[in-house]
C-alpha cells in the first residue's frame, strides 16, 4: 500500500460556506487528475473500473440532472447525449450506457469534458449564490449528496487508475514515493464489555441513508485488535499455505482461489527477489510493516480463521470507534504529513480506524430496522444494493478526509480485491 | 404448489429407539422413489438439481464415510470409486466428482445403487445394536446426523424431481391430484413489543450447528402476517406489473429479470385459458387460496415492498414462532390429512409458519455470535456457505414433519427458485 | 481403437427387397442396443452426443414425418409431442427441441421409445407391401434416404455411447475385447499423375446429395499412404513434443491444444504404467498396430506437417480408390472376421480405406458445382452444414458395411475427436 | 459505404526507389491519422479492432524485429517491453501481450509511439542507403513484405476507427461528406467457357506467400455479375424477409442471425425516416446505388440463394479479372477522383473489381497445391490461418491502391462484418 500524494489543494476552511466546500471539492477531483496522460483517462480495465473521465463527467451529470434540472430553468446541457453516456445506474432517471463499455468512447474528449465540468461549475455557483448557506432551500440537501457523491468517486479514480496501471505491462507510476513506516506498532487488544448501543447515525450533519435510522442494538461483550493485520502477518498466512488449505475457506471462497488462482493479495508479485507489492508509486518491495491491502472478504475471513481470531461486526466496530477522532492518511490530508501517519494509539488504544484501509466487517450489508430509501431516483443510492455485499468500516488512504465517518458504511462484494481494503480482528474477550 | 402425498410410509412412533428411527428415515427416502421410471432417476436439469439416483447414493455414502468407516473396522464399500462418486462437498474426505457431471453418469444402475443402499443398511444395523441408544456413544451424534442429512435430501429430491418434470414438454406428473384449499384465511396481523430474546438452539435434541450458540437478541417491535403470501396475491402483483418496474426491485434482482425474463414465479405460465401452475401433480390451473411458492429472494423482496410491507428478520419470525406447534402439510403427515391442512390460527394467530412453503426472511445468512463448526469434514456441513445467502424459516410441504424446528436455519441464493419458499410478510406495528 | 462386435445380425442378403433391406436396417440399431442398462440410454455428455434413446426416436420420426405423414393417411402418431422431441434440425419440419437438453428428458421411456419404433414398424411394413421395388413410387426414394440416414445414426449410437462410457468414472465396457493388429504393414506410398477425372457420384443406386453432381476435376500428380497411421507412429509424434510446438499447428489449432490441455488424442490416458487407450471394450494397453483414432482435424494437421506430408485432398482420396472394393472391419461384419481385418493391399496397393478410421482430407466440405439441394426440409440434410468443416472420406469400424462408398462426403468441424477418425498421409510424388 | 478521402498523400511515383516507396507507406500510415483525436488512438470495441495507437507500433515493431534485428547490430528499441506489446501473433517471436487486452494499454501514449515510429524509420532510412535496390540484399525482400504489411494495416487502421466511431452514442465522422453514386449501372452478366487456367501469382513483382504456387485449374464455365451488389438490392432482400426465413441460410448462419439479432448489414440503422447507414463521414441515409458493404459470408450467401444466383469461386474470379486493369476508389487515390469513381465497364464488361469492397467467394481459404510457407516466425503469416476462413477478392475502398491485386487473397471468418466486404453474384451461363 502507497500513500497518495496529490499536493497542494487545500481542505475547506471549518465553516466553509456550502459554495466554498462546492470549490474545494471540485477541485479536489482535478487535482486527482494531474498525473496523468490524456490516454490514462479513457479506459477501463474490468466491468467494476471507470474510466477517469467517464468519473469527471459522472459526477458533473450528477450535479445537472439532480440539482440543475430541477433548480435552474434556464440551464441547458452542453449536450444532450451526456445524460444517456453519463448516468451510471439510475433506472429512474432514464436510459444509461452500458457500463460494461464506458472504456471503448473515446469521444467526448477529456478536453471537452473538463470543458463539462466548468459549464456545470458556472451554473451551479450561479445556484449556489442563491441558496448561500440556507439549508431549507429544496437544493441544499441534494448538493450536500452531490459533494459526497464526488468524494466518493474521487476515491474510485485513484482506486481505479491503480488497476489501469497495474494492467499495463509497462506498470507507470501515478505518484512519487513516500516513505513507509519502518515497524508496526505491536499488536494489542482492547476490550469491550456486553450492552445496548445506538448503531446509526443520529445528526447533526450529513449521512447517507442507508446509516439510517440509528436504532438500539445488544452487542455482546468483544475484544477488537489495536492496529490492521500488516503486510508482514499476511506474508505468514502466504507461507504457511493459507491460500492451498480449504478448510480455511469459504465454500464460494476457495472456488474463487481456484478459479482466479489466487496465491496472495492483489498487486503482489513474486520474484526471484522477494515478493513486490504495486502501489501508486510503482512496483516496490513488500513492506511489511504498512497494513495489508486489496485483499476481498473471502480472504480476509479465511486469514481471520487462519489466525484463531474473526472479523468484527459492524456494530462492535462503531461501538469501539466511539471516541476515536477521524484521523489518518487521507488523500487530502497527505500535504500536513510528509511522512507516515504516526500509528499512535488514542485513548481506546486503537489505530488506523480511518485513513489506512478500509476495514471488513462480518456484517452482511443490510437494511437497519425502519431504513426508508429517499424517494425517487436519489432513492436507488444505496438501497438497491442490499443484497451479496459485506459492510466495510473506517475509511482508507484514497479516502477523502472530510468524507469519513464513524457510521459510514461502506460495502463490496465477497470477491472484490481492486478497494483499498484490509482487515481488523475481532473476537471475544 | 401441490401437496406430496406418498402413501403408507409409518412415521416413526414416539420413543423410537435410534434403530427404529434409522429404519424408517431410511425407508421414507425409497418410499419417495415409487412413482418414479429407472430412467427418471438418472439426470440432472441443472447445477442445483442432482440424480434421484445421486440422491439415494450419497446419503449412503454420509454414513458410510462418516459413521461406518470410523467405527466398523469390518466394513468394505461394494465400490471404492463410490466414495469419488458420492461425496458432494466436503473437501476434507477426499477427492470429488464433478457437480455439474453429476446427469451423466449412467453406472452404477439404479439397481446396483438400491443395492449399495442394502449394503450400508445391512452395515449400519449391526453398528445400531451395538449403539443402541447410548448417546455417549461416539458414533450416536453422527448417526444421528446422518437422518437429519438424509431427511435433507428427502426434500432435496422432490424439489429435484419436479423440476426434472417440468423441463420434460411431455410434462409427467409425480403425485396423483389432491384438493387445494377453496379460500384462504384472510390476512391478520400479530404484533409483538420490543425486547430482548434469546435466539439459536439451547436443546435437548438435535440441531444443525447452525443454529447454535443461542444467544441473546433485542428484537425491536414488530407486526408478523397470520398467513403467508397467496396465489392470488401474488397475481395481483404479476397483473400491477410488478415484474416490470426496477423501482420495486434490488439491482441485482432487476438484472436477473431482464436477464432471465421472470415474469411470474418458477413453474407459472399464462396460456390462453389463464394461468396455470406445474405441480407434482401436473399442470393445473392456478390455484388462487394457495400459498405462492417457488419464488426467489429477490422476488420476495420486491413483493413486500410492493405491497408496503417488508420481510421479517429471522430473530422476529423466532421469536414469533415460540409458542406455535409445529404442524402443517409436511411430506410424511399427508397419510393423517387427505384434504387440505387447516390454516387455522394457533394462540400467537400464527398459520402456515411449517408444513406449506419455506418464509424468506430478510436475514443474511452468517454465523450466529460464538458459532463454532464441528471439527474435521463433519464441519464443513454449514458454516463454509455463510456468504451471499439468505435465511428461511419454517419448513415446506416437502419437508419430513419430524425434520421441522423452530429455530431452524435454512438458507439459499437469492435468485432460487427451485425449492418450495414463499413469503410472509412484516412491518412496525 | 477397438472392433465392434455386436454379434448375429445378419446383413440383408444381396438382392434383398426394400422391405428385407428396411427390416435389416431397423434391426441392425436395436442389436446395437443389446449391451446397454437402460440408465445408458437416457443421457448426453456433451452437445455433440445424443441419449441412445434420441437416436431410436429420431429415426422413427424421419420415418414417421418424411415417409408415413405424406402418403398413409390413416397414420397416426402415438404421441404427437414427439415430433417436437425428436426432430433434430429440419427448421421446415416444425419446432424442436432444443439440442442441448436432449440428455434431460427422461420420458418418454425406454420401452415407450421401442414402442414407438415398433408402432412405425408396422406402418411402414403396410407401406412398404404396396410400394415393393417399384423405385418410381413416390415414397421409395425417401424410403432409402431414411434407411441410409439410420445408418449414420447406427454409427453415431456407437460413437455416443463410447463418450458416455468414458465420462463415468466407472470406464463401463461395451463390448467385449477382440484381438488386435499384431504388427502394421510396412508403409508404402502409392504414386498417381495428373490427369482430369471424374469426381462425384453418377449412379446407379443410393448416393447422398452433396455427392452431386459428378464434375471434372483436374487432379496433379501426387502419392498416397498405403495405410493409415498407426498408434505407434501417433506416440512418436507426442513423444518428440508434437503437442507442445506451435510451429506445427493451425492458429486456431494451436489455441485449442492450449485451452483444452491436449496432450494426445482423445481416450489416451498417460499411466505409470504407460499409455493406454479406452476402447469399447473398456481401457486397454495402447495397441501400436492399430490406426491412431479420435484425432481432430487440427492434429491431423499438425502431424502431417510434422511428418514431413500432408492430407490429401478428396478428390486424390477418390481417384485414388478407383478399383479398390468397399472391404474392412465394419460394424455389421464382424462376425465374419473374428479376429482383426487383413491388412491385405489391393491391386492398387492401398489398404484400410474403409472400415478403420474415417480420413480427414484437406478440403473444405463445400459445395460441387452446380450442387443442387433436394427440395423442402429434406433438402435440409447435407447442404446447409456446407461452412467450417473438412471432408472426411472412407468408413471407420463403427460404419455398416453397406453404407460405404467411395464417393461418400462425411464432414466434421475442426476440433471434433469423438468419430472414429484418422490419418492417411499424401505428398507430391 | 463511404468514399475514404485523407487527402494529399502522395502515392509513390513509378519507379521509386525501395527507399521512396518505405517513405510513401510510412508517411500515407500517418496521414490516415489526421482527423484523430489523442483519445480515439487508445481503444479497441471489440477482440477484431485493436487501437489506432497499436497499429501504428505493431507496424513498426515488424521492421524492428523483421528487418533492423537481423540487420544492424547497432539498432537498439527505445523500450525492450514494446516487443512484448506489438508483437500480434508470431509465436516464434516471442511471449506477446493479449489481444483482447490491446484496449487497455494506455501508455506508450501517442506521442512516444510516434516516437517510436521516428526511431525506427531513423535506423531503417540508415539501412535503406546501404540495400539502395539490390533485391538480392537479404533484407530486401522482408522490407517489401513489411511495406505490404502495413498496407494491411492501413487498411484495418480505417475499418477499426470505422467500429470504434459507431459504438460511440455520439456517432463522430472521421471525414467529410463525399458524392455518392447518383445510380448503379444496369447489372450484366459476362460469360466465360470452361478451360483449364493457372491460377495464383507467378511474378515478377510481389506476392504474399499463400497466392504460390500458381497451378493449373480446370475451371467450369460459369458467368459473374458485371458489377456488386448495391445497397437498393439489399434493401429488397431485407424488404422481402431475407433475414427470417430460415431456408435461405446456412445452419450456422440461421444460428448467428438468430443470436445476434442481425436484421440487415452492420451499420445500418432502421429509423423512423427510413434506413440509415454509418459512414466514415457519419451517419447518412442509405444511398441505395452504392455497393452493399458490410455483410458477412452468413449473408453474402443467403443473399446469392435469394437471388437466385451463387456466389464465385476464387478460381472464377482471378480468371475473369484476367484483362481487367486495377482501377477504383481507393484509399490514396481519392485526390484524383474527388466525386465517386466511374463504374465504366472494362473490355471484359466487369466494374467495380477493385477500390469499392472486398467480393466473397464461396471458396474456403486453404492451401493451394504444393504451398510451402516461408520458414521462421515470417512463415505465420498466412498458413497458419487455413482453416474456418473464406476467400474474398478484389479490394476495397479502404485498401491501398498499390496494394490491390489480381491474385491476392484475403480471408476472413464467415461472421466478419466490420470489414469493407460485399456480394458480387455468379452462375453458371
Amino acid at each position: 500500500m502507497t500513500v497518495v500524494d496529490v499536493g497542494p489543494v487545500a481542505a475547506p476552511p471549518a465553516g466553509a460556506t456550502l459554495a466554498e466546500r462546492y470549490a474545494a471539492v471540485r477541485a479536489q477531483t482535478e487535482a486527482l487528475c494531474a498525473p496523468l496522460e490524456t490516454e490514462d483517462y479513457v479506459v477501463s480495465t474490468m466491468t467494476d473500473v471507470s474510466p477517469t473521465k467517464w468519473h469527471l463527467a459522472h459526477t458533473s451529470w450528477f450535479f445537472e440532472t439532480f440539482v440543475l434540472a430541477p433548480n435552474d430553468d434556464a440551464y441547458v446541457s452542453p449536450n444532450p447525449r451526456y445524460a444517456f453516456l453519463f448516468n451510471s445506474y439510475y433506472v429512474q432517471a432514464g436510459e444509461r450506457h452500458c457500463r460494461a463499455k464506458r472504456g471503448i468512447v473515446t469521444r467526448p474528449t477529456v478536453a471537452e469534458v473538463f470543458a463539462y465540468r466548468a459549464h456545470v461549475d458556472a451554473a451551479m455557483h450561479r445556484l449556489l449564490a442563491e441558496v448561500g448557506d440556507d439549508a431549507s432551500h429544496p437544493a441544499y440537501g441534494v448538493i450536500e449528496l452531490g459533494l459526497h457523491h464526488e468524494q466518493q468517486h474521487q476515491e474510485l479514480l485513484v482506486t481505479d487508475i491503480k488497476h489501469v496501471f497495474w494492467m499495463n505491462p509497462l506498470r507507470p507510476a501515478y505518484l512519487p514515493r513516500v516513505p513507509e513506516r519502518a515497524a508496526a506498532a505491536p499488536l494489542r487488544w482492547a476490550s469491550f464489555d456486553e450492552g445496548v448501543h445506538h448503531v446509526g447515525f443520529a445528526g447533526p450533519g450529513f449521512s447517507f441513508d442507508n446509516e439510517t435510522p440509528a436504532h438500539r442494538v445488544l452487542v455482546g461483550a468483544f475484544r477488537l485488535a489495536s492496529r490492521c493485520v500488516t503486510n508482514g502477518e499476511w506474508l505468514a498466512f502466504v507461507d504457511d499455505g493459507g491460500y492451498r488449505k480449504p478448510e480455511l475457506w469459504l465454500s464460494n471462497g476457495w472456488a474463487t482461489v481456484q478459479e482466479r488462482r489466487w496465491e496472495a493479495p492483489l498487486y503482489w508479485e513474486r520474484t526471484p527477489d522477494g515478493w513486490t507489492e504495486f502501489t501508486l508509486a510503482g512496483t516496490a518491495p513488500l513492506a511489511l510493516a504498512e497494513p495489508a491491502c486489496h485483499v476481498s472478504y473471502y480472504e480476509a475471513d479465511a486469514f481471520a480463521r487462519w489466525a484463531g481470531h474473526r472479523l468484527p461486526t459492524e456494530a462492535e466496530w462503531e461501538v469501539a470507534a466511539e471516541r476515536v477522532p477521524v484521523d489518518g492518511r487521507f488523500v487530502d490530508a497527505r500535504r500536513f504529513h510528509p511522512g507516515p501517519a504516526p500509528s499512535v494509539p488514542n485513548d481506546v488504544g486503537l489505530a488506523q480506524l480511518y485513513g489506512d484501509v478500509w476495514q471488513w466487517t462480518g456484517s452482511a450489508y443490510v437494511a437497519y430496522p425502519g431504513f426508508r430509501p429517499s424517494p425517487g431516483a436519489i432513492g436507488e443510492y444505496n438501497g438497491k444494493f442490499m443484497c451479496d455485499q459485506w459492510v466495510l468500516r473506517g475509511a482508507s488512504c484514497a479516502t477523502p478526509r472530510s468524507h469519513a465517518r464513524r457510521t459510514y458504511r461502506n460495502f463490496f462484494p465477497s470477491d472484490a480485491r481492486w478497494q483499498f481494503t484490509g482487515v481488523r480482528l475481532a473476537g471475544e474477550p
